[in-house]
């Protein structure tokens, strides 16, 4: 008699959808879906492989005591943040991740962002909603500069893709870099005060981790431009809100444009809603149409891959908190449809 | 005894700022200033060289029997649709513009509008106005199809930005191109029709003339796709602003961003200021800060190469209404610093 097929649980929303498309999976496997805490307890003693499509969900380090079958967990985000524990990066399960599906919709998000100010946007649409015709100059996107932080997948779509609309590019990793194809020089994560100064735009693409949080607290914001902006589209809590509100009052900066944020949904009651110069978006820059199928396809192939015994894509380096990439690889050949 | 210098007369605003650095000029010539058409007529009797610096006035047609010695007009704009009436048509002035200034910024601008209409950000400051948290899906732009009508040095600034940004582009001129470099595959623009419907943003950056004065009616609308947004920063009166309203109303195409109009200042009561899907904006998309002096340079320059003998840059074909350029030409040299 053959061993009964393998257990995959999906820890999904009990209000959102499901992911589409695992019928691939579903000749392979048995899929569990779990939709709150409770169940994946119930579900998580059998499991092998767990799907953790519902990304916001923390409920894993709860029942990890049940997950004595787990070998494999695969995220449909490209942050870890929310899934990461000691005991699980302590464990010997692996960790995955959806790194590379939402890199081209980021990138054009924050390009559109570095427009949208460059060009007063905001204002312009304020204005119209008062039938005002009031004619101001614009700034040329052309030659100014942006410093990006983060220099994983998302990050380098975002240098390649500023740079082609003809912006000077340098990026911020964790450890630096003589010279990378994407974001051209890489300082050093705390050499980051040495070159805030020269940055028009400071672009927050990295990924939420010992290192990264709160590393724009008052101190960076000091050494920033009073002209520049800043955009956040990695995790809110890489900065200190605090600070960056007394920021943006005192005029310190010029302005940001958060996707992000430390508690998400972003509290009704929160100054940042309608602080001038402050663009609020609901952690969206990287969900275009598609993104459903393509995160439920890259876990298909992993999937598949795992049953062929072939390595994972996107294997998370635990201790570090992401998908370490090769210096200066260019894209990891995952590009959305 | 040496011939008296020239005159050159400046038409300003009496409201606006006159144009600076023109202290070359006025160690070649006499320079004087029109605020108004009366003192126009005045002072056009002596004027050999007129700047039209205030672009909007259409006083010179007026005053146009005064004209006697006048062998050259420099236009502080791109579009001579203003200034250029059949009097100066069929004269020996010589017309020359402002061609090359505004490409870059438009075309940041127009990249900027592409942008904004795919991930939804005038939907998202709606949204932040009333402190709503409402995610939604994005559209990526790689891949999209953008039809640009105008083919001039703007035109094709606009082909190359969106070009890199990894959209698709076609073009419609006068006359059709095999290939265009900026462009690609150019069609005339007879046959409009038939390539309307291909396009996700049609972008019009043409001159206004008598084959561009409304040729985006109800037809050519009836042939855009239902998911088509109209960029205009060409001139107003291309479009037939009923028509557009009827096209918005009716859903027949999903959105438009307006810089120019067929009456500016868009009268504070037209149904555009706040029809669903429209961004308008105040004739603004080439005015970069810096915009002033660029445009003041370009006549010094020009004035210098006429006290040379030298050919100018810029010289309209006031049959056509625009310069010429040469196909494939990828741009005029004339970057804005």
């Amino acid at each position: 008699m053959p061993p009964p097929p393998p257990v995959v649980t999906v820890l999904a929303s009990a209000r959102g959808p499901r992911p589409p498309g695992l019928e691939p999976v579903a000749r392979l496997a048995t899929i569990r879906y779990a939709l709150s805490a409770k169940s994946l307890a119930r579900a998580l003693t059998e499991t092998e492989v767990l799907f953790i499509w519902n990304f916001r969900s923390a409920s894993l380090r709860d029942v990890w005591p049940q997950a004595r079958r787990l070998r494999w967990i695969h995220v449909a985000s490209a942050g870890v943040d929310t899934i990461l524990f000691p005991e699980l990066a302590s464990s010997s399960v692996i960790l995955t991740n959806a790194r590379g599906v939402f890199d081209q919709a980021i990138a054009e998000y924050v390009l559109g962002l570095v427009l949208a100010f460059a060009k007063g946007f905001w204002e312009t649409l304020d204005l119209q909603r008062r039938r005002a015709w009031r004619h101001r100059e614009t700034e040329h996107v052309r030659g100014q500069t942006a410093l990006i932080v983060g220099a994983g997948a998302i990050g380098r779509a975002i240098g390649r893709l500023v740079r082609s609309a003809g912006m000077r590019v340098a990026g911020v990793a964790r450890t630096a870099r003589a010279f990378d194809p994407d974001l051209g020089r890489v300082v050093a994560v705390g050499d980051l005060g040495a070159v805030l100064g020269e940055a028009d735009y400071v672009i927050i693409a990295a990924p939420l981790t010992s290192e990264t949080r709160g590393l724009f607290g008052a101190s960076a914001f000091a050494r920033m431009k009073r002209t520049a902006r800043l955009i956040n589209v990695g995790r809110g809590a890489i900065v200190d809100e605090a600070a960056l509100l007394g920021a943006l009052r005192s005029k310190r900066i010029a302005g940001a444009a958060l996707d992000v944020f430390s508690v998400e949904p972003l509290p009704t009651r929160h100054p940042l809603w309608d602080l001038p110069g402050v663009l609020v978006s609901p952690h969206m820059s990287g969900d275009f149409v598609g993104w459903a199928p393509a995160l439920s396809a890259l876990f298909v192939e992993n999937y598949q891959r795992w049953r062929r015994g072939e390595p994972l894509l996107n294997v998370v380096d635990k201790a570090l908190g992401y998908v370490p990439g090769a210096a200066g690889e260019s894209n990891d050949g995952r590009r959305p449809p």
